[in-house]
């Protein structure tokens, strides 16, 4: 929801009042709205505009290259005439004017208005109206306009920097717009400020297709399909509705509503991509974020311009405004760029020969990751939710991640005829790769430093074998977190465990029962950490918070220990 | 929360493939991450990283200026030692490396085992952990790090284009965590894609003062204050721990967590940037805007970089990456402009001379405003729910704005000694530019033709005077809105009112009598819209939705007639 405000009344006026500080220099703020400082010779002055909430659009659109000047209306409201007069005055650089706005009632009204006495003044007053929302009318002429507005005054900015008079500006502006088509889609309503609740609803799970940006419901709704199902959905829907004579360059726009965030943009900008390309296009500097918003808006669009050769000069041109940046010479030196030698590579490493008995204890060592991997995926969720209470959550999440790498790993040593230390060792290694973070690092550590402990030459393994392995993992692990026993962490339940399982083989005790008794201690002394304030890493800070909750990696590892123990009997002792 | 994925396990894999596909013309990805290709002379590499979650930080900040390279973490999970060579490796250009990024356990230990790994080889390898949190931990070394990354990144990225050499590049680095400090909030937690429920939540209507970017809860929760006070709190909360020494420079980042939108952060600025000038401090290039996010956290940041010549120098220096691009050519190329003229200010009219008559009937104007501003706050909710069902939900809300400020205006006129016609001209203009929208350049439109078609230099009005007024009234609005009756408009109420008043003065009814009869008929044919299919503006396109609800437009001008109706008898006939 919207949050930040003091008098929501006053919630345009203050945020602009804001944007032109922090812009001041390179906009000035006029009655009605902002326009760019002068920089080079006079052009036809690009007028964009409509009501607020939309940022990017409009205000962060003014600079070079781009708008000339933006009207700033009340939240989704249009901007009154008078307004779109006061700016446009302030604009005009005595070459005409080109007013362009999405098509709605109040805008066409109020910036027709302001033509009218702009023209009445002897100022050459051009309107180039946004219709790109295919969902919204049959009509192309009749459609609302929405993130296709960005298109349309990029192309109209750009041919205003160019120098081309104010017929060549608007010509490209219309021509911009007969080109471009968009379809949404929303996920969740926008609120606005001051409002105790959502303008709109989605239902949970669904998506709500052919949104307006002023949170104008969907003209239907459907399930929420995976992202790539969601790509065809909007893909295939430009496809079927693009204009007579398109060609085959296309300039996407994939757009962010407001929560929709950029990783799934970029997730749902992959499956994009695939499909224009498999249907012939090109695309053509693509632009991928948050240009065309609504407030907190849940939800994306996605938007295709077909670029003939004017197009897409304009499209490509630089700009540098508040909230659009580009310039072609960067890149253009980068093209030149003679790629390094790959250095990062890991080498593959022959499988190590194994002993018989190796290999059988290689097929044990399988076994327990795979029990392993059925705990935690099984645990996931309630191990994050441990660790959100005063840590970052990703705790059952990364330990999947390890385990899945390991055994994955684990597999193909083993599938390769490898003995238990390699196997170990690969399991280790991958899951340090790939699970990432705290735990990921000694989890992985700890298994490579046990499968290290043992050799695959032996002809046989015994007990006291097994007992070292675990203190090799015990030992990487206080090697590497350098955390002691009281710290709230996994080696709360660690030590007493390798402790507990040396003293039961040592008294003679067949090793599965030694196993079995140190799991429960393991156990016992991981739910003993909830009274524990944690003394080391992220959870520190958050102390107080976290008093009552078992320390997550504690919690997992007595999990674990205590799961292996209900493997088949006598396996854990080969 | 968190929407656009396919396997969630996947997702940071799956969004990082989709961002190397949009900006494959100037970055490529290499196991475990992404690297610039190499624009100009060999320099130090740079490598930032982190979990994923983040977005701009850390890929989105790879390009010329900024990053060489960055390794990317599963979501909200330290990348593993692995990647972070993998990635080092690659953007190694002979000058040596530096390896930054937030203070967190998992990524200490995994950055330093790739460091050890890198040194190694003989590639000469710095670590700069960034410690900007402070509400963290008191001791400096111990804070995490948040969106202060950006700050010192920054810094490091400029000082290695600029050639420095590794020792140099690493000083430059340490002195901008030594100058940098940041405070956060939290309003709602994130959602980790594919979680069914938010990794922590923040009570409704507070927020949690410092809170991490893993969701890390605050340390302390309080009530969400107006926006100027949380100001206040942040701004406080920094220069309380301003480094030793600090000068009076200031590098400001005021972050957006996720949901948190662009014009909530301009509002929070505006106050923000005063409070550090009465503070006796100079703002230099202040960011505004989404720099280390949380996935869809809502809250807030802001960081202060306190500046030297050397800090200020790599903090304004150009930069070109896919989320950060800064040139300073075209502001300054702006800094010569010479301002126009302002065009666009209206003129101010002196108020008219007024009969004795035109000055009573102004009182008359002023009370019918008054009640119509009653009535417009009281239903300001309800309109903009019927609005809601097919249209943008701002009827309640535009026209509350359009007579608050109509009221302001009238009540100036009065105040000066104006008669009706120009109380209610004044008043109708000031409707129209506060309002914007559809209803605010009708209602504008309407009561200034209203007043035009009074005089104030009549020694008396009759009731064919005030019919004649609203049918000016009603004239102005089909004159502009274009509808007819059926249309599922304002209309549908606006001519039977008209005609039954009309009627009623004819057959010699009071004036207030009429008007409670042609109220009657108005409210009546309001709720008749319900039935209709709207045929112009922008419900249209969502006509299906609409059937069942009034019109807003016919509901509130059925609503202020019958509430004018209510005024003392014999008001509205003077």
């Amino acid at each position: 929801m919207t949050r930040i405000f003091n008098d929501p009344a006053e919630f345009a006026e203050d945020q602009f009042a804001g944007f032109l500080d922090l812009y001041a220099d390179r906009l000035r703020g006029v009655p009605g709205g902002a326009v760019a400082l002068r920089t080079g010779e006079p052009q036809v002055a690009v007028i964009v505009g409509g009501g607020s909430g939309h940022y990017p659009a409009f205000a962060g659109l003014v600079g070079g290259g781009f708008a000339t000047g933006a009207v700033v209306g009340n939240v989704f409201t249009s901007p009154s005439a008078a307004q779109v007069y006061s700016v446009a005055k302030a604009a005009h650089q005595g070459r005409g004017v080109v007013l362009t706005f999405g098509n709605y009632a109040g805008d066409n009204m109020n910036f027709g208005i302001a033509a009218e006495r702009l023209r009445k003044e002897g100022i050459d007053t051009r309107i180039v109206v946004v219709t790109d929302d295919v969902a919204s009318a049959a009509e192309e002429d009749k459609r609302r306009g929405i993130a296709g507005d960005f298109s349309v005054f990029k192309v109209l900015g750009a041919a205003a920097a160019a120098g081309l008079d104010v017929d060549g500006v608007e010509r490209a502006g219309r021509a911009a717009n007969a080109a471009t088509r968009t379809i949404g889609v929303a996920f969740s309503g926008c609120t606005m400020p001051g409002a105790g609740r959502p303008l709109f609803t989605v239902p949970h799970g669904q998506l709500g297709l052919g949104l307006g940006i002023h949170g104008e419901p969907g003209i239907r709704d459907q399930a929420m399909p995976p992202a790539a199902e969601l790509a065809q959905l909007l893909v295939a829907s430009l496809l079927e509705a693009a204009p007579q004579g398109a060609g085959r360059r296309v300039a996407p726009i994939l757009n962010g509503l407001g929560t929709t965030k950029y990783e799934e943009l970029f997730l749902l900008w992959g499956t994009v991509a695939q499909l224009l390309r498999e249907a012939g296009l090109k695309v053509v500097d693509a632009e991928v974020g948050e240009l065309v918003t609504s407030l907190d808006m849940g939800g994306v669009s996605l938007t295709l311009m077909w670029l003939d050769d004017e197009l897409e000069t304009f499209w490509t041109a630089d700009a540098y405004t508040p909230a659009f940046r580009k310039q072609r010479a960067p890149i253009a030196a980068a093209a030149g760029y003679v790629q390094d030698a790959d250095g990062g590579v890991r080498e593959t490493r022959a499988i190590p020969e194994a002993s018989p008995a190796a290999v059988v204890l290689a097929g044990t060592a399988l076994s327990a990751l795979e029990s392993m991997a059925a705990s935690l995926h099984a645990n996931e969720a309630r191990l994050g939710e441990i660790d959100a209470v005063a840590g970052d959550g990703d705790h059952g999440r990364g330990m999947v991640k390890g385990i899945d790498a390991a055994l994955a790993a684990a597999r193909t040593a083993y599938d390769g005829g490898a003995g238990a230390a390699y196997v170990l060792q690969s399991a280790g290694q991958s899951w340090a790769e790939h699970a990432g973070g705290t735990s990921g690092v000694l989890w992985g550590a700890a298994l490579e430093a046990a499968g290290l402990s043992l050799t695959d030459r032996k002809a046989d393994y015994t007990d006291g074998d097994f007992v070292a392995a675990v203190q090799a993992f015990s030992g990487a692990i206080l090697d590497l977190g350098r955390a002691t026993v009281g710290d709230k962490t996994l080696v709360d339940a660690l030590l007493p465990f390798a402790g507990e399982l040396a003293d039961g083989v040592e008294q003679g005790h067949p090793f599965a029962d030694a196993w079995r008794a140190a799991a429960g201690v393991a156990v016992e002394q991981a739910e003993a950490t909830a009274s524990l304030r944690p003394r080391l890493g992220r959870a520190r800070p958050l102390a107080e918070k976290s008093i009552g909750t078992p320390d997550a990696g504690a919690t997992s590892f007595g999990l674990l220990v205590r799961d292996l123990a209900g493997l088949r009997s006598g396996t854990l002792a080969s």
